[in-house]
């Protein structure tokens, strides 16, 4: 069902990525687990190299003038590949998601019905900027019995081809096809064009990185797409809240990391805790640094208050600002929430345990906190030991995503000869 | 992140759904049952004006030419009144997939979580011919908690608008929105194309139907598509085979039914027992009047063999035909079928585990089965009670899809003030 070009450098990554994952799909967790090994090993044992490729997209982004908080986000040392390789390593000790059974039973003519998780095949990740993604995301694949193909950030393509080439040789090492483990060919956003058309030799693509890189793909792609991280989360503090409580729970939610999609951008108030609620708010965020958006109420309880527009209750600000409505009851929360929201996370604030129960059954997102922080949804607070992504959507996968979010299933059905009446 | 059209019959149709689908999520199994039971009492009732509006489609099928295979899956009588409203009796009585927990865990500090199973919202099918499919959907969709979006033949639009007319008169009676189910305006294909782009209002589009349609759909959708029914499933009698069980198999899978999915297309053959098996198959698939398609080994076995070509290696006949090659070996029969398959089924008849166990784990199609006919692959014999399709796909479904397969997850975490440090 494929009309992807025939020819193209990508395209035939991509193909050799299906051969791989041929492969690959059979083997013992034995046999992938020594491959990761390798890797960690080859990531120490060559770390100079890596750290001289990654002074180049360095040197590059500094000399294009690049925000030094950037450039820290890109910049390799010794200690932080010997970190990357204490994942790789951390991965190895994870359950095994593949030949998982997920069902079984006996039919009543005998037959042996077994549902079983097998490797997606071949998942294509785009992402932007941090290098130890590339490493991260290879790990992640080849511990569920997949290809993987990397189509990383040109910034830090010097870093990406010294980690690449790195793995790679590990792989071989260890027995495995190195085309396991691949750098999509290419700077140019064209590559990405071709990753999306792949269908039949991509099973997947995953897009990691800002809204636009996130919308792109999912609108022009035939192959399939799972869509990550967009973050317009609330937090609804409720008549019946603990204060206190709610008072800690949106600071943290906003201020403790502004920067990631599990951050807070907008908290609705219910209006009958408004006057009580909002100064200690106010206080709390204004020495935390957060500037307010907020609507008459909110301005009113402060000459400090910007006044929002429908702008900001759209916003992902992933910074120190909020928007901040007050709300006549919880079903009016839940009707801006639900007109406004990505999906991804909100938080109730209660003591009812009936209020509770209704966010909780009425708010349509991947994760639901009550009486606690947006910032838990996150693979690794929820237990899952590693996360390629949080999807925001509905199908396949939603939440964050661990191993058994990258893999499919498989009946397999075995009789004595049995035949259909 | 829609880029679809503001405004058009569809949309609106669409959006209506969007807001049924945000009452039907919340709602207890007990009033969704209520509703089906409602629809199928009303199914009943109103047999008279259903049948009646189903002779204007017979008339206007006769009238057209249409063959007479086809009349009859278009024809409603009071009996097949009375087997649908039965057929809806019986999904009542499933399991209920809604709020199911997947997984649950306390945290290590204290955080509940859970992961539940929760309704995907619109749920669109597009689909032909046969109009029990309309009151099918309508019923699997209800009972998890989705509202559906009908877009059937425009050969069955009369008995189809009679259908849904008495569905909603019994989802008001039952005190649930009348848009939980409702028929896609129009007969043209633009209804399809409008519905392939509402991309934030339908949540997922499930095509049913021939191979230009399911194109058609997965290759220009913004909404997310599950990919439904081809099938060209193989048998491969392994050189451990029981050719006696052999010859069954083969002959129940491609000629007990062979105008459906899970029908065999192509059988290969261990080159080490095909003096013996060959005569044995030709004998008794010409006595199911079956036409064998062969490669130069079968030529050589029979006159009456077709030379077989690539394109037999690729068809779906859907019919009394079938594709027939001898291999060197098993992995020589597991790389054709990589090659040629649409990843629907395949069998392995052998009585050689190590044979059997290579086999499953190398073939990466939706169900592998061992000694059994293809012809299992389907919800009601794996036991799932109902079925909306059998998904070819990776991602979110893969194989028969029951109740379970047409819902989403969601994380409810519940704590007592927690923060992230």
């Amino acid at each position: 069902m494929s009309s992807a070009p025939q020819n193209s450098p990508v395209l035939e990554t991509a193909r050799r990525a299906r051969e791989a994952a041929a492969v690959l799909a059979p083997l013992p967790r034995t046999a992938r687990d020594g491959a990761l090994l390798a890797m960690a090993d080859a990531l120490e044992a060559r770390t100079a190299e890596i750290v001289e490729a990654n002074a180049e997209d360095v040197a590059k982004a500094r000399a294009a003038g690049t925000a030094e908080s950037i450039i820290d986000r890109l910049t390799l040392n010794p200690e932080r590949v010997a970190a990357i390789a204490a994942d790789v390593r951390h991965v190895v000790g994870l359950p095994d998601p593949v030949g998982e059974v997920l069902r079984g039973s006996t039919l009543p003519n005998g037959l042996e019905l077994r549902q079983i998780r097998v490797p997606l095949g071949v998942v294509g990740i785009i992402y932007e900027a941090r290098p130890n993604v590339t490493v991260d995301a290879a790990a992640l694949c080849l511990k569920s019995g997949n290809a993987v193909l990397l189509r990383g950030s040109s910034s830090a393509y010097a870093s990406n081809t010294a980690l690449v080439a790195v793995l790679r040789d590990a792989v071989v090492e260890a027995g495995l096809p190195a085309d396991a483990v691949q750098l999509v060919p290419g700077e140019s956003r064209d590559s990405v064009t071709e990753l999306m058309t792949a269908r039949g030799l991509v099973d997947v693509l995953i897009p990691r990185g800002g809204a636009s890189l996130i919308r792109t793909v999912v609108e022009g792609s035939t192959v399939p797409v799972i869509e990550t991280g967009t973050g317009n989360c609330h937090v609804y503090v409720d008549r019946a809240a603990d204060l206190d409580m709610a008072v800690d729970i949106l600071v943290n939610a906003k201020a403790q990391r502004p920067s990631v999609c599990n951050a807070a951008e907008t908290v609705l108030v219910h209006r009958d805790i408004a006057d009580e609620f909002l100064p200690r708010a106010l206080k709390a965020l204004a020495d935390a640094g957060v500037t307010v958006h907020g609507d008459e109420t909110w301005q009113e309880a402060s000459p400090e208050v910007v006044p929002a527009t429908d702008e900001d209750w759209a916003t992902e600000y992933l910074s120190y600002d909020i928007a901040a409505a007050v709300v006549p009851d919880l079903d009016a929360a839940v009707a801006h929430i639900r007109r406004w929201t990505s999906g991804h996370t909100e938080a109730v604030v209660t003591r009812d345990t009936a209020a509770a129960r209704r966010f909780v059954s009425l708010v349509d997102s991947t994760a639901v906190m009550v009486n606690a922080s947006t910032r838990f949804t996150d693979g690794g607070q929820f237990g899952f030991g590693a996360e390629i992504g949080i999807s925001t959507q509905k199908l396949h996968a939603r939440g964050p995503m661990g191993l058994p979010e990258l893999t499919s299933t498989k009946y397999v059905v075995t009789g004595d000869g049995h035949i259909r009446d």
